[in-house]
């Protein structure tokens, strides 16, 4: 038993918009454990819907549709799946009363083409829509086979899901096992050197064990089909102990998590506080640290020293020893980052000064080059980077802002 | 002829990630005008990933894969498709040397797992990877059938479909009649009455005109079909000069222009500098601001002042004003603006302090309520902005970066 997504919208063929109803659609799925192999995008054109069609139905015994329930000509999902299964389509007065009072609430009235978005397929239930104009349906067309439509609009679709698909789907005895998943985060460890020293756990089957990338960081999801939570933590928690044991330190956390909220949530517990002085980052770090809700608690802020004047005038960098080292070098870094936490007064202090690029590289100070000082109650210390200017400045910059967290992540988590 | 996009994941089905190579690829080869009627999504399975290719095969001649290329044990692409077209996988020396070359310089070492990314399909070609260790293929398994693998991760994908893809393609005679399209973008203006505006030209047809938003910021898209990208110019730029008529200060660009990067140039031809000073957004403007590359020729720095002390001890806002007003106010944004413009004598100065959420809110003062500064030769005004509390903190501080630089961008461009 499996279910299908099946995105109906020539603008999705076109680029024109992000299917984030897919993965709305996806996760949901997941959560109640209903299995789901194949999504199939297709335009406004009865005859590929109807092929799509053709081809799911053979695979799935639940069909769920987003997209084409609108009132325009170009919308043909209803139609044209009474057409495949061959059944007449029927007038319902009551979807007509409820898009006229709608329209009116709106202070529009009722258009000549938003009569057809009454008709369903004969023996279809109406699956209320409870926002927008196009209501779905929920219709057996045949034994063993149930098909949901939804319209394209995100908004309207998730409710309708939420609201009205999820209870029909538990009622008729879905979604009664569930699938929960952690994701494990990790920092200064390649994807693949993760995977060899955690391969031996990808062989598991409760939880699986699998690993991805992205954002410059390594990740394991532990995925489990149980009845509840607590079932599926029991199955889950001893496996992400061994992980973390097998990872040590570069496991920085999990699900939700991100470096600046777990750096937050050591600071907090120890009632320290930090300041940054930014120089390629251009403040890329202090945003990263103030996207976490409540950081106002131990970030005080810093400066933005993009120009070596303002590493003087705000940071007290010395002129010599920028002439001396340079804007991007050990000394500057932590001239910088003792010169923010002395003005500022906080525990403790990051710094970054590199070369973001595209320009300003040279053979001895490479595009990608980076400097980190972190400066605390028993003094100043600097880290180089090398990150791979290929990926260009963006990249560079953010991975420069992960990595700063990261050296006060492990200076907290290996403090005596 | 057509073309079907395959992208390949266990994590899309389980909805963790969203498909946004699908969205950027369908709207590539819409600007090839290569036609496409679906897209599937299937997971990282052998037996399923090779029914997706039976079908699709059927129906298109040019299939596109995103994803399974990785070095982990579930990445399967290349070795499913070779088994499925029944040509056996030949080694790359030159891929392994290039793999370890990438993983040294990022003081990686070649993994076993790394070796099988090595080996591509008898016959294929590789489609060369400038970032990642995952390189793609371009392969002609039978006559008339094309298949183009690529990476999952969208900054790789990208870059390899723009370097090789795109000229392969179109030295194979695809894509010869383009549709260039340019965007124009908005800021100030919402989409329904930038819409009513330029009304009467969404009936034109070459170019057409379709207005979308996205990010807070309303745009209009000009798109036509043409042999050239001069000839398509000669049809949008009429329609554009209209349309900038008609909306003046409110179009800020086009195409790949920031209000980051438009006001930086502004600042450019007038030799003159600029500096921030940040409560709510913590680093945020000065980030945007140093996205663009050059930015340092104009870009000095300035203050994170996330911490009432830091509005102190380095902007010298008077502690009567802030116990007075209030630290979201008009008169600490000027203190703030004035401060750092005096402290690092830079031609302008933006500030900006608010209530990002999701605490911190009251009746008077409520989420969303942001004040800008701008101090510059003659003189500091505030402007108070308000930006809807529902869509939260991420959202709130980013619009309210961009309402800074609107700020600046609209005083220099009515600079006597």
């Amino acid at each position: 038993m499996s279910a299908e997504i099946i995105c109906v919208g020539t603008e999705l063929l076109l680029g024109e918009v992000l299917n984030s109803n897919a993965q709305f659609l996806a996760g949901q799925l997941a959560e109640l454990g209903i299995p789901h192999y194949y999504q199939t995008v297709v335009g406004d054109n009865p005859t590929r819907l109807q092929q799509a069609v053709a081809i799911a139905c053979n695979r799935a015994q639940i069909l769920i549709f987003t997209g084409g329930l609108g009132p325009t000509p170009d919308d043909l999902t209803t139609e044209t799946l009474a057409e495949f299964f061959d059944l007449p389509l029927v007038e319902h007065p009551e979807v007509l009363a409820d898009i006229q009072r709608k329209l009116a609430h709106r202070g529009g009235t009722l258009a000549a083409n938003n009569r057809k978005q009454a008709f369903l397929p004969k023996g279809a239930a109406i699956l209320p829509n409870p926002i927008g104009s196009a209501p779905g349906m929920i219709w057996q067309p045949r034994p063993g086979l149930t098909l949901l439509t939804f319209p394209g609009v995100p908004s309207e679709m998730k409710q309708m899901w939420q609201q009205t698909a999820v209870p029909y789907l538990r009622s008729h005895g879905w979604g009664e096992a569930s699938i929960y998943s952690r994701v494990l985060r990790f920092w200064g460890i390649a994807e693949s050197e993760l995977a060899e020293k955690v391969a031996p756990l990808f062989d598991l089957t409760s939880p699986t064990v699998a690993p991805y990338a992205g954002n410059g960081e390594a990740r394991l999801r532990l995925s489990v089909k149980a009845k509840s939570e607590p079932e599926a933590d029991a199955l889950i928690q001893p496996v992400e102990r061994e992980i973390r044991q097998i990872t040590g330190l570069d496991c920085y956390g999990g699900d939700d998590d991100s470096l600046a909220s777990v750096v937050g949530q050591l600071l907090q517990a120890r009632h320290q506080t930090l300041s940054v002085a930014e120089s390629c980052t251009g403040g890329g770090l202090g945003e990263m640290i103030t996207q976490v809700p409540g950081s106002s608690g131990y970030f005080w802020g810093g400066a933005i020293a993009y120009d070596n004047r303002v590493k003087t005038a705000l940071l007290g960098v010395e002129p010599e020893v920028l002439a001396q080292h340079g804007a991007v070098s050990g000394a500057v870094a932590e001239q910088m980052a003792t010169g923010v936490r002395s003005r500022l007064g906080t525990t403790w202090s990051l710094s970054v000064t590199g070369i973001a690029g595209p320009e300003g590289g040279s053979p001895e100070k490479p595009v990608g080059l980076v400097y980190i000082g972190l400066a605390g109650p028993d003094g100043v210390i600097s880290h180089q980077a090398r990150f791979s200017a290929i990926r260009g400045r963006a990249w560079i910059r953010r991975l420069s802002a992960c990595a700063a967290l990261d050296c006060l992540r492990r200076r907290l988590l290996t403090d005596g």
